[in-house]
């Protein structure tokens, strides 16, 4: 389900609008990628219910709501970027077996590797082609080229660094690429493509780069948690892969050695507050967020932003 | 290596020329592809080594010159178009573990699917992101994602089909898609970035096609070959995996069954002369681009396209 349920603070004609939209958004995402290949449409199913938060079209949504917004542009445009959302996690799952196995099989599991690396394709190929020249600036089309590389090099970065001690910068430019450059895109090529100015758009996408960070941070804090259930991953997961998150990283700070085993780190962690550490350094990005959230226009769409920043930083703490 | 050396029928200005700017592209997909992940560097470097033929390119090039040559502008370009076909190479090594056995371990088994998956990734959307918006069309970069899509789309086509007798009408998009369509696209843009008007661009893209279409039915028959050391697969590997294939499908002709064994179904080809049938359609498409290149404007590329189709078409039969 979308999160708008959630945004309680939200003002009712916002909330009917958003989740209007919203709902075009999944059905365009639908008809876009189920055509032709029931092995695709088995496996986008699947990622839909399982990441049906459509976060970032709500970004996009949202963000179009600052500028002259046109429905039918916009749903294209949201639903393309969760194409491109929805590629990285199947691919993703490929790589991260577990990660959905306390709910269920993993897509992989059951259709086999073989069409998740095509059916990933296949999305990030639509995410493109989704968007016509005619309706949509070739510079923001190219943007969701940008980001597209951009997660590839976190993905890659993050694999690389593997079961090594990353630096707090590395962590960050990780997360960065991974998460919160898409968020930024969102918001950023939603108010340029309604028409926002330059500055304001900027500032869209600034605020979704915030938190973007805060979220991706939050969500690894999430991976400690003594229930996981609520994020549908299995405890340390992350940890398990060896990627050391930023919890790991407060933890093993300093040290040289990078042999450790699971209930040693726990044990650093919890020693070094790591928990704590990250959860303040979320908070750190989720306030930058709310000032520039402040800098916005006054609106019902203002006040839309700043729900959605308290739901997604509320999750953790 | 690149094929260029083995065009011999080519003018020795012309041979020295291509083998220059394809050594350029040969570069340019290394630069923009190695830079920053030593694990993406080690998979490309390995596809560069097996797949060194630089086809695509060679295509667009020669394209190219029947415009006005930019060498810079073109080399990019056509980097930009293996570096599209090579990440089409290493994720079909992800579903085709045996591809490259023959010669050394597959790039999956060595450096794990992971890395492959996410390789493949950055490949596909280094693509895009080389080719800026101020040197070239925006349409044809778009051309490229369709192209993309058409790629999946036949790989997808394929995956389902396997171990289904497919019709001929099947088989014929599948190659149009997963192979022709790529060529057809690296003479068009070539082509029409060299600033060739609409009607030469076609016909050099319909060379493309023609010539498309009979290599992979060659590649098809290829794969049935008793040496197939040549091209550096197992035998029989698409039937190994369920793909029926040319002349495959001539073999099961108007049957209902599916169930066969390897030896049963190369009986029936036999019988049923699929191979020879199978040559007859490849030469039908070959014949077909000889008319077109014919069409062509005189001159040493003209030369250079006849050149490189003989070679295609040469090394089946």
């Amino acid at each position: 389900m979308s999160i708008i349920m959630n945004l309680d603070t939200l003002d009712s004609g916002v909330k009917a609008e958003l989740q209007q939209e919203i709902a075009k958004v999944r059905a365009e995402v639908s008809e876009r990628t189920h055509a032709k290949f029931y092995g695709v449409q088995v496996i986008v199913d699947d990622v839909l219910d399982l990441n049906g938060k459509m976060l970032r079209p709500l970004f996009t949504v949202i963000a179009a709501h600052f500028g002259t917004y046109d429905s039918e542009k916009m749903v294209k445009l949201a639903a393309s970027i969760e194409i491109l959302h929805m590629a990285t996690l199947i691919h993703d799952d490929i790589i991260d077996e577990s990660k959905y196995r306390r709910h269920r099989e993993s897509v992989q599991s059951r259709y086999g590797k073989d069409m998740a690396v095509y059916a990933g394709d296949y999305l990030l190929a639509k995410t493109l082609s989704i968007l016509d020249l005619e309706t949509y600036d070739a510079k923001n089309i190219k943007r969701l080229v940008r980001v597209m590389t951009q997660i590839c090099e976190s993905e890659l970065l993050q694999y690389q660094n593997r079961k090594h001690v990353t630096s707090f910068k590395n962590y960050l430019r990780i997360v960065a690429g991974k998460t919160a450059a898409l968020f930024t895109t969102s918001m950023y090529v939603g108010a340029i493509e309604s028409g926002c100015d330059e500055r304001l758009a900027r500032l869209l996408g600034r605020i979704g780069y915030e938190l973007g960070v805060a979220f991706q941070i939050i969500d690894d804090i999430l991976d400690f948690s003594e229930d996981a259930s609520t994020v549908g991953k299995s405890v340390r997961n992350d940890l398990k892969k060896g990627y050391y998150t930023l919890p790991v990283i407060y933890a093993l700070e300093g040290r040289q050695e990078t042999d450790w085993t699971e209930d040693q780190i726990m044990l650093m962690m919890e020693k070094a507050k790591g928990i704590e550490r990250s959860r303040t350094l979320a908070k750190k990005y989720t306030k930058k967020a709310y000032r520039h959230i402040d800098a916005l226009p006054d609106g019902v769409y203002k006040d839309a932003v700043r729900a959605l920043a308290d739901f997604l930083v509320d999750r953790a703490y």
